[in-house]
């Protein structure tokens, strides 16, 4: 199954640190760089078919560690939660004032850095 | 140096999945079902020392794993952050009422279940 682009990224932003450095350069290259694999080949001297099995066992081996792990999945349903609860302070903002809106907006700040 | 006893729950909670079924099975009957190495040992047929030696790798390579990733760091301050919101919506709720009152709480409770 082809893995989208935002799932991609998730995995290498949570995984990336786990691959070999030829995976995780040569994927970060490709993907997040956009070199293509004929230049990732010429630069680093080996086949384009070579870059590209390197490429697609990175995106294995991290998609195989969601898989087990479910860490992203964990995050994803957070940020969900936390986007429900973005919009009821919204609500808040708009009906409170003095002290409370004080308060809903200095929460409303912690959330956005946890985002 | 020593992990302690949370640090081990949580290694255990997010990365048990990617150990051996070994170091998995023999990790959890020592540190959440509290059997004893010998016990262990006396119940697989292999020695004490064994069993030591596969909890031990065990522990070390959710270790490694978590100094690469830095994911439950991540998910500890995001808990730190949800803790100090936790205290201003306990003041909001005690100084709102009608239906801010009523958002108040529900952003609470959304809260609770992400911790």
């Amino acid at each position: 199954m082809e893995t989208d682009r935002v799932m991609r990224s998730m995995l290498f932003d949570f995984y990336g640190e786990l691959l070999t450095d030829k995976q995780r350069e040569y994927f970060d290259l490709h993907y997040n760089e956009d070199f293509s694999l004929a230049e990732i080949a010429e630069q680093s001297g080996i086949s384009r078919q070579g870059v590209w099995d390197i490429i697609r066992r990175a995106e294995a081996a991290m998609t195989e560690i969601e898989e087990k792990t479910g860490l992203i999945k964990r995050f994803a349903e957070q940020s969900e939660a936390l986007a429900r609860i973005k919009t009821e302070l919204d609500e808040l903002d708009k009906i409170t004032d003095g002290r409370a809106k004080e308060l809903v907006r200095s929460v409303s700040e912690k959330l956005e850095i946890l985002k």
